[in-house]
């Protein structure tokens, strides 16, 4: 762990019993003793770190062993997933990653139960997996819009710990990042949106239009995190007004989880002496 | 195009008729002038031009523009793919790469046609897809080893030309791309993966015995290059001994197909004074 961090953010970031949104200043740096360009150097060593420990999860992935992460992504538009993706998981090898970002459910996806098309995209044994939202949007955009009976969100919450506890089980890591930024930071970001032709794409006038709703996404999120926030798999909550530190942080939460795998290079499954004998005669 | 391009690969390296694989020297580099550490320069520098490209192409995805790049990778073991995949696709966007590498088909796979596993993969407008190994083994290993009748190898050659054709119909530009190694550079590799710990887990005592078929598989590769390197959908054969080479010729490969679709940035799909009007306000 670079030096410019003084506390852990799997310890200064972790959502515990009692834990209260409203208390996460999105514009601090828990945690951390640096600016901007500090958090460039500690990007660069961290993003090596992870290239590094990826590629012996993925080797021992390919020798059997079960384990894999699963980066949990969620926040408010322009909270920056989108590039966390891009500059935490971008740095590594494409092979080892399995990326999904889960959108509006289609007519086929609602036609099932929440988890069926987020339960097909769980990684395989020494992937790192990362849903861009997940199925707690099933639980925060829905719980906001009352796009279900209010007994169907209830009782999400607990099939989520549910289905979460199966992948714990079966060595899978999950690893849950809220981006919290405040709505000040993102009026900003829309309006960058809406200045520069390189970004107009990502505009939806519907994120001003949730902007109305703050309040109950910020209402929603609390809900999710008490309930779902549990000690197999628990919330760590970023603040993400600065990019920069946002960035090092869930990099810094992945590099942590590897590094507590203690992952050694894999023995080789053949007889290496035949082997180079063979290898030298053909 | 960097200026150590003398020739562009698309013309250099392009299997026309009368391709002979024999005439294509492994340790070359047709078309570039410059050594490894120029090689470099020009592999950042494209690295750069791909990102751009590729987020012109991934937003122009979003807003209805149907165009999109498979890009098709093959060659024998070692001959450099997944350090391709790593280091010409790995500098982008994750979220406009659709990565899908294609191992043994499994029983449940080799009970349809060789193409069904392949057609599903099919990138979404707006991705850069890669194939890692494709159908393509269906008439390298599967010729070489007689896994299917004769007859059904030969009905194969017409199956792909129909298959790519209807992609390229599509908006999908196919870029086929064999890496090109001598046997010499094969074993070098070989021997580099049984004197590594950190690369016993690549090796497989099957790669020693392939050896034995490499005739064979070259006659394969010519085989399926004549046959299927169409108008619509060419072959490209990158002698690929030199790593540095092979991957800064993927890449402007890669690139050279985004400058011809002259990409720009999709215009507002909403009116931009009514939204930051909406924004100010909000």
């Amino acid at each position: 762990m670079h030096k410019a961090w003084k506390v852990d953010p799997s310890v200064s970031l972790k959502a515990g019993s009692g834990f209260k949104l409203a208390d996460v200043d999105p514009s601090s740096t828990p945690g951390f003793k640096g600016d901007k360009q500090t958090g460039a150097d500690v990007l660069a060593a961290g993003a090596a770190q992870l290239t590094a420990l990826q590629q012996r999860l993925y080797a021992r992935g390919v020798e059997g062993d079960e384990r894999r992460v699963l980066l949990i992504l969620q926040g408010m538009d322009t909270s920056g997933k989108d590039g966390t993706v891009r500059h935490v998981v971008g740095t590594t090898h494409p092979e080892g990653i399995a990326l999904k970002s889960f959108k509006a459910p289609t007519p086929w996806e609602r036609r099932h139960d929440f988890l069926w098309r987020v339960a097909r995209q769980v990684p395989a044994p020494g992937m790192i997996g990362v849903f861009n939202r997940s199925h707690y949007e099933d639980v925060l955009i829905q719980r906001v819009h009352q796009m279900a009976p209010a007994a169907e969100i209830e009782r999400r919450y607990g099939a989520i710990n549910e289905f979460e506890a199966g992948l714990v089980d079966r060595g899978i890591t999950v690893l849950k990042v809220m981006l919290h930024i405040s709505p000040e930071e993102q009026k900003l970001r829309l309006q960058e949106r809406l200045d520069r032709p390189d970004k107009f794409w990502k505009y939806n006038p519907s994120d001003v239009t949730e902007r109305g709703f703050w309040n109950e996404y910020q209402e929603s999120y609390q809900i999710a995190i008490t309930r779902t926030s549990t000690e197999a798999a628990p919330w760590y909550v970023v603040p993400a007004d600065r990019k920069w530190f946002a960035r090092i942080a869930v990099q810094r939460l992945l590099d942590g989880v590897l590094e507590g795998f203690d992952l050694k290079w894999p023995l080789p499954s053949f007889d290496l002496a035949t082997e180079r004998k063979r290898l030298k005669k053909s």
